[in-house]
């Protein structure tokens, strides 16, 4: 963790040191479990400890982002057998983060509107993407998913960071996504999968724009040549279909 | 290929038809044989078959990339066993092939050269990265490949549409292609792999900031959490590595 963060920069040569951090949650000590598996307390203090993380890792201000996220399966990428969760802190604001702050404040800049907020309204209101609604979350396949069975947690309430969660919410976190992950798996056989906590840059008190959610990516195609050269990805599984799917899974 | 392609419109909805084109060109009759194993010529052809057909789709003026690629190997996404490469052309620029055009345009108005004109000289002075030059091509290990192996064959020609290739050059291509896979194949025991053309979009005459360029990426690592979430990738492999072990690669 030595060396020194230059925020300025022409853009092109734009410099970081190598600080950072990884970390490794294990999520129980059942060597056997998987997620899906454990009881909902054990998902609620994952979500804890990923709050307690940042927390800790926002003091030091060459940090500026923490990436969450979690491989699950061998193919989606899952080099430890025994489940667990992991946590990339980077002396950096990721490039997919970038995107989807920019994304999120044009829309906001022309609609006037947070585009979760309006997804939330749209999904809960057309009712064919939905998987789940809760007080607290709406889960649903996005309207043009990347992948088969791509599946978003949203939170009702519009904030831009994931650590302000409160208690309650954080609780019926724990559940939806432990009922969403039960569908996958239930669905999809226990497929591999791969979650990604979308949050707004450690450094930022917060983003009028944004709005954190939760990504989950069943994997169950390949991403290859087409995909590399142009960033568009071929889905043959509509998400009507994929939410279906998923909301007649029965627990 | 029905529908009207709009051009203008506000960036947030632009619309696009849904018109395009998805071809396969079969490599070599030969069921069991892979690009590497099959002759010279047929490799020479294949670049003629993409030219032509390339030129051929191009007078549709509703059509705005042809995006060449192969996948080989099952776990880089081949779906088909014989040997093929696909072309697949857009009513649109794709993303990546955008964010290059930027990135190559960008470096030129800020040091007045060809960023890929700049890496050929630079390969070819310090020497550590290169894999083979011929008189029309470089082929060298990217500074900072996003994969082990990552290998790129740059024409010596500055030129941004690799559809001007002349013919001499393309019989040379072929022979680089065809060492290149080779020694893929012989250092790390036939891998699958993508490779992927990167050309400037259809319709513009010539792009003077851009270069055109093939990229092949052996199918080493998986793509996981993190770089779904970031867009970085974790590469264990420096290419100083990768390009002496294809550097020593015996044919």
């Amino acid at each position: 963790m030595e060396g020194e963060l230059q925020r300025e920069g022409d853009g092109l040569y734009d410099k970081m040191s190598g600080i950072g951090a990884h970390e490794v949650i294990i999520e129980t000590p059942d060597h056997m479990a998987t997620l899906s598996d454990v009881e909902e307390k054990r998902i609620e203090d994952l979500f804890w400890a990923f709050r307690d993380r940042v927390l800790d890792l926002k003091k030091d201000d060459r940090l500026r982002y923490v990436l969450f996220f979690k491989n699950h399966g061998e193919s989606a990428g899952a080099s430890l057998e025994h489940t667990h969760s992991q946590l990339i802190a980077l002396p950096v604001v990721p490039k997919r983060v970038l995107e989807e702050l920019e994304g999120a404040k044009k829309y906001f800049d022309y609609k006037e509107r947070c585009v979760y907020c309006d997804i939330i309204r749209q999904e809960l209101s057309s009712n064919t993407r939905l998987v789940l609604e809760t007080d607290h979350f709406v889960v649903a396949c996005p309207y043009a998913p990347r992948f088969p069975f791509e599946t978003w947690v949203i939170p009702k309430l519009h904030q831009s960071h994931a650590e302000t969660l409160t208690a309650q919410a954080t609780q019926n976190l724990a559940s939806v996504m432990r009922s969403t992950l039960r569908r996958v798996d239930k669905a999809l056989e226990r497929p591999p999968y791969n979650f990604v906590m979308h949050t707004a840059p450690l450094q930022e008190s917060s983003n009028p724009h944004y709005h954190w959610h939760i990504e989950i990516i069943p994997k169950l195609t390949r991403v290859a040549g087409f995909e590399w050269g142009s960033g568009f990805y071929i889905n043959p599984t509509p998400p009507e279909e994929s939410a279906k799917f998923l909301r007649d899974a029965a627990l």
